[in-house]
């Protein structure tokens, strides 16, 4: 299997990583995870690495990657269900995941992504509110 | 890595497999999947199978039991994202999944499980009504 399969639920997208991600997989999972954010409007992903138990420079870089690239497609990246030993190896390996939200489970990444997407709303509405203002 | 990683989201649990379930782990996700229904008290699982392009009878078998299980423990099981070959392998097979329910990807699995659960949930309520008929 040469794909790490995307879901997605709403307007958010989920990536399950289980397999170790070599080059070639790493950069395919990027491709097609920019491709399905810009394809379905998605304004979250979420990377679950609750079945990662080693972590190198490699997976920390590609993580980091996609959140850059999601953000500039104005998607937010949450990784949820990052085991402590991963997370002591993170920063032993000084890749403290800058630009990545983090959460403790599924659930509180969704609920963190929906906040984030609230906020954002909620400026666009006092945008809109301010261009109202100014209009009249 | 050697566990299939089951995510909670609400009362649904998702399932995505990536690599091929040989016995062992076939038999760890039956057994982690079974628990985790019981231990969140989840009315649905979702098994995405969208990365798995070749089926057997064994895995064919393994979904099916997982089926047959999570139902008596009253949760629906719904098969998302399988891909047409694989649907003809397992008609060729013989294993036309009795028992399990299917959807084209997440979202329409989503929409299902809730439609059941509707279902369901009138169900109770209608007996509630009568409940309170019979009081009056």
């Amino acid at each position: 299997m040469d794909k790490i399969p995307i879901l997605r639920m709403g307007r958010f997208l989920l990536v399950t990583i289980q397999v170790d991600l070599y080059d070639r997989l790493a950069l395919t999972l990027e491709a097609d995870l920019i491709q399905a954010v810009q394809k379905h409007n998605a304004r979250g992903v979420l990377i679950d690495i609750s079945a990662v138990s080693i972590v190198d420079s490699f997976m920390g870089r590609i993580i980091g990657n996609i959140a850059s690239m999601s953000k500039i497609l104005d998607a937010e990246t949450v990784v949820v269900g990052m085991q402590p030993a991963v997370a002591i190896t993170l920063i032993e390996l000084g890749l403290p995941l800058k630009g990545v939200h983090t959460a403790l489970d599924m659930e509180k990444g969704m609920d963190l992504l929906r906040s984030m997407m609230d906020t954002t709303d909620n400026d666009e509405d006092e945008d809109a509110i301010a261009d109202d203002f100014i209009t009249e």
